[in-house]
């Protein structure tokens, strides 16, 4: 690990920035000067201010996306700021490039006003034909997008909400038909209801799952609770219909699946081995999960996926963030819909065949370079049903 | 002149969007995105918390420009908004990488308010090494740079402003050396006083000549007048020493050099005769200049530049600001300073030797590929001797 870290250090060192912007066309000569910019560059100019949809017909913003953070909530390192977030957006923007074929611009801003970041955003937005929001602390992250989604015409996106959230259901579909059971006859136990378990949850609804135990670091929601946060209250009314008292342990025994976005070491062994039958266990915190894999395996845990590289079943967004927006703009879609973020999970889950599906291999792989093209169709299809594709 | 109308439709229309962004190493495994990404991209993070200025080891910041515009003075298009600019921007950021070496960004934004316009770029200054600043109307251009650079620690350059205003001093550095004038013993008239005009008289003052008698479009700025625009009223306090209620024709009689900023046909031939001996002009209005070159010679100028590709001695700014900010960059300077302006015009001037200098060649081609770096290096030096370098 220690190793892992000096070369990365090293790796940055020597690049300085990892992304670079790059000519798509000659520029050799004065004709080509004339093309390029002054005063043929008049041409399309013209064109896109008759008819702004033009913008998509004569510049990039048919292909490439802002990655915007805060800064505020990167990875496991927290609240560090715009300028030592920029590493981790540029690394998103080689995902987005590598993945989807997508140009992506890392944007970090010095503000963590919520109003501030949406004007901001709105500002930039014609640049771009789509926004990624990226490592911006919960609750605000969910006013933000809500927000923009609502005031904006192009897709906006916040990769930590949805994105884990996507993957989650790609990898249940997946489990779900090899233990044999329907959403709707599975409880699911959710640790950690932040920006990412608040998308699962719902998720998780729109999938048909019967019922859903939140908890946060104090306990389980429940909708008989006041809670301070607006968005605990929102998710206590999503979950536990019964509105029991459980405990983590008492929610386990009454579950099928386990979701957790917490933190390591949440749940036992004990916890795992009072499940219902074939438990599918998804531990998905960063680096260490929930519960280990084989501690989870040991204690008869059927399907075990977590967010690690170095274990089956890694749960890794980079499976839906690129097709989703390369499908999304690849029909100049106004908006990513629930619709279509299922249908990306539908689409993901499907690469594994009936024949490949097993215990330990229900997730494709972060490097199979099929996925981003099946998710990117799928999600232009979907677009177009819904009626929210400009083509 | 239709032909390339339709090919720079042609050209847009085929590459949408004039730049990509791409990867500058190499993601094929899982090793490789974990240095890329997590966990590995914590380590830069880590430093950049700790010393912000790590930025500049660790990300593009040390290499990476914005090109912002609010689409509200284009060309020869005026304001069309921020949409219908993009091609430009995207021209303007082939230039920077092309001449200068640099990534650019193109950000048009839909906020024409100046105090927005301030705010969207220091908000999103942690991500870029300098702010150049594209096609803002004037009189808000010269405010938004003036605070900007007062309120940031990154270059921050209005090319429309100090980009021509530095390579029309380059023209006249080797002009008077051919003429054998000293610029003491010169004066200058200059129509047009917007962005461009203001900077220019500016840059005449710090190079030394003799008067300037301004002309915007009702007449001859003087002391003596109370203009509604105080940018009127600051020119008018740095030109016309005598305070002069000159014709335009007066004022060439008296003039040793012609500067146009302004609209097609501003001057005749006959203006051009009345001038004092081995008469310079610079007429860069675009496309159509304030005397056409034939019609200036004809009348016995000397030396004649203009904006256009098509004759001797274009005065184009990409001259400079790819010189200019990759200089500065390169030694993480704080500001673009008068003195680093001067010298960068300075340096353009000296890439023609005594030998090679001519009536029709007094500035370097465009495509002059040596240009950028020697701007660059004296830019640089310039920086550490004005002690605004961090490096």
């Amino acid at each position: 690990m220690d190793n892992l870290k000096e070369r990365a250090l090293e790796l940055h060192k020597k690049i300085q920035g990892k992304i670079s912007t790059e000519l798509k066309t000659k520029l050799e000569d004065k004709d080509d000067l004339s093309l390029v910019y002054s005063p043929g560059v008049a041409e399309p100019c013209k064109k896109i201010h008759e008819n702004e949809e033009d913008a998509y017909v004569y510049t990039g913003k048919a292909n490439t996306i802002a990655i915007i953070s805060d800064g505020s909530a990167v990875l496991g390192l927290g609240d560090i700021g715009a300028a030592a977030a920029l590493p981790v957006m540029e690394g998103k923007a080689c995902l987005f490039k590598k993945f989807g074929g997508l140009n992506a611009v890392p944007l970090v801003i010095n503000t963590n006003d919520t109003e501030e970041i949406i004007k901001f955003v709105k500002q930039v937005s014609p640049t771009f034909g789509g926004i990624n929001l990226e490592d911006i602390s919960s609750p605000r992250c969910i006013e933000i997008e809500t927000r923009l989604k609502e005031e904006l015409d192009i897709p906006v996106f916040h990769d930590d909400q949805h994105g884990t959230a996507i993957v989650t259901i790609a990898a249940l579909i997946n489990s779900l038909k090899l233990v044999g059971k329907k959403p709707e006859d599975c409880n699911v136990v959710i640790s950690g209801v932040g920006a990412a378990g608040s998308s699962i949850v719902r998720m998780l609804n729109d999938f048909g799952i019967n019922d859903i135990f939140a908890f946060n670091s104090k306990g389980i929601l429940k909708e008989s609770e006041e809670y301070s946060k607006d968005l605990y209250n929102k998710l206590a009314r999503e979950t536990n219909k019964e509105n029991k008292d459980y405990s983590l342990e008492e929610a386990m025994r009454n579950a099928d699946i386990f979701v957790g976005v917490s933190v390591p070491n949440k749940i036992s062994k004990e916890m795992v081995k009072s499940m219902k039958d074939n438990p599918i266990i998804l531990a998905m915190a960063n680096p260490d999960p929930e519960i280990t894999y084989e501690d989870a395996k040991e204690a008869g845990a059927r399907i075990v996926g977590t967010g690690r590289s170095d274990y089956p079943n890694q749960v890794n967004n980079v499976l839906a963030f690129p097709g989703l927006f390369k499908g999304a703009l690849s029909v100049h879609a106004s908006a990513i819909t629930e619709k279509m973020k299922i249908t990306a999970a539908r689409a993901i889950a499907s690469l594994i065949s009936d024949e490949e599906l097993k215990d330990d291999y229900v997730i494709p792989s972060p490097f199979d370079m099929r996925v981003a093209d099946v998710v990117a169709k799928a999600v232009a299809d979907c677009a177009k049903e819904e009626g929210i594709s400009q083509k």
